[in-house]
């Protein structure tokens, strides 16, 4: 019988208790399918209170669909999208964007929170109604980023204004966007609506969803070709009450912040766990979600993860990521912290 | 609360009650993503015996993610798909196929079946390195066709050997395989491995799995490419073992058997009470697998319709597709037929 | 040395001398690359004289490009384009169109002289907001046909209101466009600017041209993303001064009408010198520009085409294309006929 | 009457007068098209004697195609290239890539001579069988690079040696290779065939064809799919002659040889005449092909270049291009830098 846990990503994690609940709720009698269900009506309302604003919204199967479906909703094919060097659709997504939208990424050196500059974004967007170069159309952030830390509403603000004044579009990948939301202690709509966000991946699957991702869109001038290309990117849904019936859930009680509090707290519980034996782990980046960066002996990160999966992040200087989720427990990080402690008084022994 | 019962077509149907169990059996602890879980490698190995042959299984979302990995596989830019002009790729799933592979897919009249005939494919093959036209790389069918009928074996084999003959691979679009398997009551291997199908998409959702449909490989050659055009075409997920372990299920104690002969006899019953009103309604293609096709009044379709959807497939001719699935009961039926008879009473009323 | 001459393609042909001409005397000096030059700016102004309209003008390099160039102007990635089922886009350009714009072509059944019936399109043109079905964004012709048939005005004015009452783009593809022109004795607004076409593919190459042929751009909504997509798909020339030099000599005099005419009127010529051999040689399609296409005795193909060599158009009924070019001479067609006797005596003696 | 004179590019400059010729020469009689004719077979054999290896050669329009046609030969669509961050593929050919090939274009960084250091193109090589990762398929280098610099032999080796041990293919954009060819005084195959290229866009175009460039491929694994793809990306020609002649003649006596001697010396020249205004003027670059870089008064530019007209390269730092070509003369040098001293003057009279 499985009985892992990990600190390896939060789609490690399963499904929440109350998300089960909902799939089994939704799983009665027919319903109509590609979106003309009533779970999915009441998901789309629910998405216009929450957002307070008039939103589409599209769901797709996972993180990839909803990033490349973003893209090939502000894009033309001559077009270019501003974005991290270290931002998933660059490092993790194959080539999905090009080959299915023809356009470029355009990877921009990040700060060391992995976190883009204006002034550096700024920087890239020359030669506008240059036909010989790429056409700069998007802006797109990652919120939290890859290194778990987070823009502030300040900061979104002023790549909002950005993107306005370059007439480009702003993309948020909020693969794990409740954790932010969480950890700003905001609501979605502070983060979006309300800074001049046009279009939101938002994330399912890694807060404790079986699976599915949505897409918002805030901009009514994308509106015309999204079914299309939502059907075109193989992103909908026959069975669409399904993935409908999790966001429902997920927003109920504000479900979605209590599972990113969870995992967010527990990340911080580890993190000041990690600072006894700093002499051996340094933390390298601010711990704003559910992931701590953190460098430490070869030795250790190797037996440490033969029971506790996680990803080394960077081999070279022997970074790990270490990542809770909504059903990480004090249980576990203590576990995890004791075969740390083991190997502390090793090689204090041997100091 | 919905209570709704349809004939519109098995993915309006739920989740089979065992695969709902498998779902919740596999939401323990922490497994590794992508598939690199247990539940995936049981799936492997399991495909492995069912088709007995070293297939490679790739799960995927959707159908047409299964369809245009499947063309991914086995085609070049400048190919071209041989197919049914009434083939679910060139029907209903946009031009996710020419958009994301670069390819054509060029559409051959079926017969009145909508089965495609060797003759016809082979009078469109000419042209064999005249690198204006289009290459001819694949023959996709569709088992059972978008007719619900059903290509025997032999048929089958002869078009692998005229694939063969053409160095051309061959596609299956199983959306509904298990249904064409349970009515030619043969094993999944006797369709694909014995008659040399190259690459099958292998439906779930309409079986009766939540989500989640599997491109079998049985041609070794593909193999190189696939783990890359898989993640490439947005179809990787990340919580894979939620659909391996539906897989895993639908295979035990041939699951997917019951489910498909269920759903097969209920449309027997349903086209055998329908000839009863043969002045009305004429059954317009041969009833193999789990939809009858069938002309009726306009009159009729519309106030069947409003209580137990179903599409109007052709409304030229008002010919309507009735679907049953593996929840659909004989009470369902008879429901069904008797607002039909009442629809007859009255015309027979005005006779 | 080459002094073949033959009834192969108009691009079998070389250069109008007048053409030549221009090419040298635009070698003086250096000229700004790209189009910034002043024979590109010359020839802007001259194709909104002679279309009596404010076209924008794109050179390109062949006809594959043009219509590529075009298709990309007019449809979406989840488009589909109507065109015949003869027409070189679809028979001739390998997977051109779909790889690089990503949409799909939809070949109706065009009638015996190769023309598409209003009607036939028409009865593609349904499931217009179904996300589902490939969306109709474009009509594209071909004038003359690949059959060297024409459309009438009023056949062109008539496709154009169904392509205005459907919301689709009209697009020519005009390879051949001047011997259309020439044949209807009409100016080349007529058949453009005057029945509503938004683009059309003007060929230069066939009717004498060292290379290059023009998109010229009737609709101003499409203005938008033009330039970038011609430098995208691969179109823009750095040297275009040498495309612009040939477009404004040609249409210098009527140039263009004068060679026209010529192959127009010695294919006239050679058909009715075919029409003495009538018990051997059909001849299948109207003569209306400068192709014949007729059915002849197998044998008959293999000598002619030894020393003048032509295609065969349908190797099934022995049907070949004869074609002549601004440079075809009454000798060369007494030449080719007086073979065609010596064949004729042959057979005869048989009888 | 065009008399302009011009240091912007080599694209600016006309058609070399033996150029001229061969064209007249070729517009003989007609010819078999899309490379089916004698001067095509001709040019076949030439390529192979010069590079001394069994090439295929495939004619294309211009430098885009060029490298769109070498990367589609080389890559997967889940393929990476990598390039350097100031390429041409990078900065000047719009999405071509991209959209076309379906793959991504990775720009790493260059020295501060445009030239990629193997060291910096290792590190960018991880991942490999990572399906989440963009596979790593082909390093693409400019010979002369985009600042006129050149990799020499043993450079060229090292990188080829990188390629292979990373089962990479190698590329070589040579838009002015006949540039960097004539400054290493050495033969075309010193730097193709002997060091392991596998396929290289040589330019015509610049070095005084009229039009054309050619794609040699020197690998033979990679010949399966040219024919396909040539046609796919719309670079195959009908009137192929036109091409296959210029190419013809621009090898006969090697004349590329004298044309790119000439326009390298002519840099030679000017850069020397510059270093009398070093007070003002700094050249950038190292003079190694046929461009100098070199960074001057703001107001001197905008003087200069209304009557002569180059690039400004990097307007932030008032860096410019200036290039020379097969058309250059002393005396536009003289001209040239006339103005440069008449500003001169003033500027010191000044001080």
């Amino acid at each position: 019988m499985n009985t892992m846990k990990s600190f390896a990503s939060d789609n490690y994690a399963g499904v929440l208790p109350e998300i089960i609940q909902a799939l089994l709720a939704a799983n009665t009698a027919h319903a109509r399918a590609y979106g003309n269900d009533e779970l999915t009506t009441e998901a789309k309302n629910l998405f216009k209170q929450i957002f307070q604003c008039e939103v589409d919204v599209f769901f797709v199967f996972n993180g990839t669909g909803a990033n490349v479906l973003s893209i090939m909703a502000t894009t033309q094919s001559y077009s270019s999208v501003l974005c991290s060097d270290v931002s998933h659709i660059v490092t993790d997504e194959s080539t999905s964007s090009e080959s299915v939208s023809g356009c470029r990424l355009v990877p921009i050196q990040s700060n060391e929170h992995g976190k883009l500059d204006p002034a550096a974004v700024e920087e890239k967007l020359g030669r506008v109604g240059d036909c010989h170069a790429a056409q700069p159309s998007l802006i797109s952030l990652t919120q939290p980023t890859e290194y778990g830390t987070i823009y502030s509403i300040d900061e979104l603000k002023q790549m909002s204004l950005l993107a306005k004044k370059h007439d480009l579009y702003l993309h948020i990948d909020g693969a794990r966007f409740f954790n932010a939301c969480a950890s700003l202690n905001c609501e979605l709509k502070d983060l979006t609506t309300d800074v001049g966000v046009d279009i939101l991946s938002l994330g399912g699957t890694k807060i404790g969803l079986m699976f599915g991702e949505a897409v918002v869109v805030f901009n009514k001038t994308l509106a015309k070709h999204m079914i299309y290309k939502h059907k075109q990117c193989m992103q909908l849904f026959s069975k669409q009450r399904f993935i409908a019936a999790q966001f429902n859930e997920i927003f109920k009680n504000d479900l979605w912040r209590k599972a990113a509090v969870h995992a967010n707290q527990m990340v911080q519980i580890l993190g000041k766990k990690l600072l006894k034996y700093s002499a051996y782990i340094k933390i390298t980046k601010p711990i704003q979600t559910n992931a701590v960066f953190a460098v430490m002996p070869k030795e250790w990160i190797d037996l440490l993860s033969e029971k506790f999966p996680f990803y080394v992040w960077n081999p070279i200087i022997n970074e790990v990521r270490l990542m809770c989720s909504f059903d990480t427990t004090e249980t576990d990080i203590e576990e995890f912290v004791s075969v740390i402690e083991k190997l502390y008084g090793l090689a204090s022994g041997h100091l």
